[in-house]
């Protein structure tokens, strides 16, 4: 059969998932992998051990592959563009993509094309933060819809450099213009965004599929709960939300999906502010953690609607199979061997839905998530959030 | 992390499943494939081409596994009691193994602890036949509770070699003493077991999942539909079973798994009789083709079972997620290239789940299969048996 080859480029659990949900399209798994220790590269069968930096590295690589896609963002915009010139696609292409790599270059381009963000503007250093905060304390003066956490001289303002955050990581709270903090951002020789600190009730996401040829699927918006900035808990769909502020997520996300050009699993991370709206926080251009509810919770996964995407194939039903899923990550807690508490949650719950990336334990390290799903979202919360947390050893039962 | 090494032996469509199974699960898996190019050699990173008939190359594939199982019943049974003899846990264990690898152990074992079986008897040439059959058509006339097809010579009789045989292949179907055919099995040099015709409405399949320290769980009774003596279509669970029935077939499947020492997947056929007995057909202690609904429609696939039974981890729920699974097999037609057509069934049915095992299509070979489910057993059966005719080439809309 002629079936086709994807080439995904980066080995950690994403790509071991999207290698997972390949297996039943009967597509061929190409994978660029840093070690053969990545989560990945331990079970995929085409590995190439190499660096994603380097561009004969990745032409070397998308020999024989029908189509590029990533685990990550961090291959530099020029290679992908060398790649598109030798003719190889690359979903989502270099154009897409840098709005997923950049956050100015996001920032700006959402806001030409009126979707609302956070206030915000690239500074050089702390006298340019020190005027963004002042802004933001006169507007608010002035009564604007601003929203701010609403303190007199505009502070804290959320500081991050425009490339290479995660996680949590390249982002900076300052509380003030005398906060130390307020030069660490201008130490790494990137550009930094200034933001305004969203007052926020909690954090949603709208996830949406799009193919080369403009078909788009929308799942569920789900809320999205962080601990210490990284993911933790994601409820599908988010509950007690508005429906026309959930059509109105949905509908931000197909735009950004159709004006940006992506192609591939877009996962659009917003603010719902205190006063009712829903605000961009962050874009991710492939599967990502507020949709791997979707492996056990919806009709197609968005790791297998993502191979469907980057194959230009027709995508699939994006829906949920039950009232609710819930979704809970699995950190690395102090002890390195998850394997007994893994046994002892599989006997707890026949059927929590256990999703183990193959990675060692390191404290705070997503090494894994579950899924439950039901018909009781108190109970399905209870089920997940007991076993993540018994996973990491942070109750013994 | 310390999670276990799963070797498999046999690289098809089950080993490719249970593959993809493992990867939620954490395991690392390795292969013993005859070719690079078999099903599930595509998609698994440790591969050793070997053949499974050779002990030394068994020898060498059991290091570093932490159990050995099965993608097929063909393993000399000495070869697996010298791995076991060399402190390799074995799943199935040769002990129970030789009854899904020789029909004759099987029937004789089966009859002896209880369970229903068709009459049957070893025999050693067309004289011992026909003998076979006379008796069987004198009990019919003595009244006893026979159930065959009634006709006065007690033919048609049911050959099959009591090794190798599967699909269809390694059986006979005798019209009578004088058919041509009944000198066929005997020319293979391999035991020959007579068996009537059972006079069937359907056939049914009981599957149940065992771990070594006994705990086990069963799947819904199916109904499988065989053309041409290979599986077509299995809808679960069975329509319109009488609860009884299906209650007598489960606890028939768990009986066995237990007195066999079944460990993994076991999958029980079985026949329903025109009056209202079930008989067991044949054995298999692997993932099973009745089994390949469950990876859609169960809360816990037969191949994460058999993974999680293996391993003796907690078993998952076997439950139904909805009223109706169908799976329909996908056989090889006369078009080489099932591109095109997969792709036009993911567009007319965006909830179809398809399952392509990455083979070279040949007219009749399995080359995937298809899974529906819904609340409307007309409406699942309809979508996935057009879809298996589509890609087939059987239908063109």
């Amino acid at each position: 059969m002629t079936f086709p080859v994807v080439g995904m480029i980066g080995g950690g659990q994403l790509a071991r998932m999207t290698h997972e949900a390949g297996i039943p399209l009967g597509i061929r798994f190409k994978l660029l992998s840093d070690t053969p220790q990545d989560s990945a590269a331990q079970v995929v069968n085409e590995v190439v051990i190499g660096d994603y930096r380097d561009l004969d590295t990745l032409r070397d690589f998308a020999r024989g592959c029908d189509v590029i896609t990533f685990d990550h963002e961090h291959v530099p915009t020029e290679h992908l563009r060398a790649l598109e010139a030798d003719g190889i696609p690359v979903r989502p292409g270099p154009d897409a993509l840098v709005h997923a790599q950049d956050k100015g270059v996001m920032r700006a381009r959402l806001t030409a094309i009126g979707v609302a963000c956070p206030r915000h503007r690239i500074v050089a250093g702390p006298a340019d933060v020190a005027a963004f905060a002042a802004e933001g304390a006169a507007e608010r003066t002035g009564g604007g819809a601003g929203g701010g956490s609403g303190e007199g001289d505009g502070f804290p303002v959320v500081l991050k450099t425009v490339r290479g955050g995660y996680d949590g990581k390249g982002v900076w709270v300052i509380k003030g213009a005398d906060d130390p903090a307020i030069t660490e951002p201008f130490k790494a020789g990137v550009e930094v965004l200034a933001e305004e600190k969203v007052d926020f009730v909690r954090e949603l996401a709208a996830n949406v599929v799009r193919s080369p040829h403009g078909q788009a699927v929308a799942y569920p918006v789900v809320e999205s709960r962080q601990v210490a900035g990284v993911c933790d808990t994601v409820i599908a769909p988010a509950p007690d939300l508005d429906a026309a502020l959930a059509a109105e997520a949905t509908e931000m996300a197909l735009t950004i999906a159709k004006e940006l050009g992506v192609v591939g699993h877009l996962a659009v991370e917003l603010f719902q502010t205190r006063d009712g709206r829903i605000l961009v926080n962050e874009l991710a251009m492939r599967p990502h953690n507020s949709g791997h509810w979707s492996m056990d919770g919806a009709v197609t996964s968005q790791f297998a609607n993502h191979v469907r995407a980057v194959l230009d194939l027709p995508l699939g039903d994006p829906r949920p199979r039950q009232p609710w899923t819930v979704m809970v990550n699995v950190l690395g807690g102090d002890y390195p061997d998850m394997y007994s508490a893994y046994l002892h949650c599989m006997a707890r719950d026949p059927q929590l839905k256990i999703h183990m990336y193959g990675k060692d334990v390191k404290p705070g390290r997503k090494v894994g998530h579950v899924n439950t799903y039901g018909a009781d979202l108190d109970d399905v919360l209870e089920r997940a959030t007991h076993a993540a947390h018994y996973l990491r050893g942070i109750v013994t039962e």
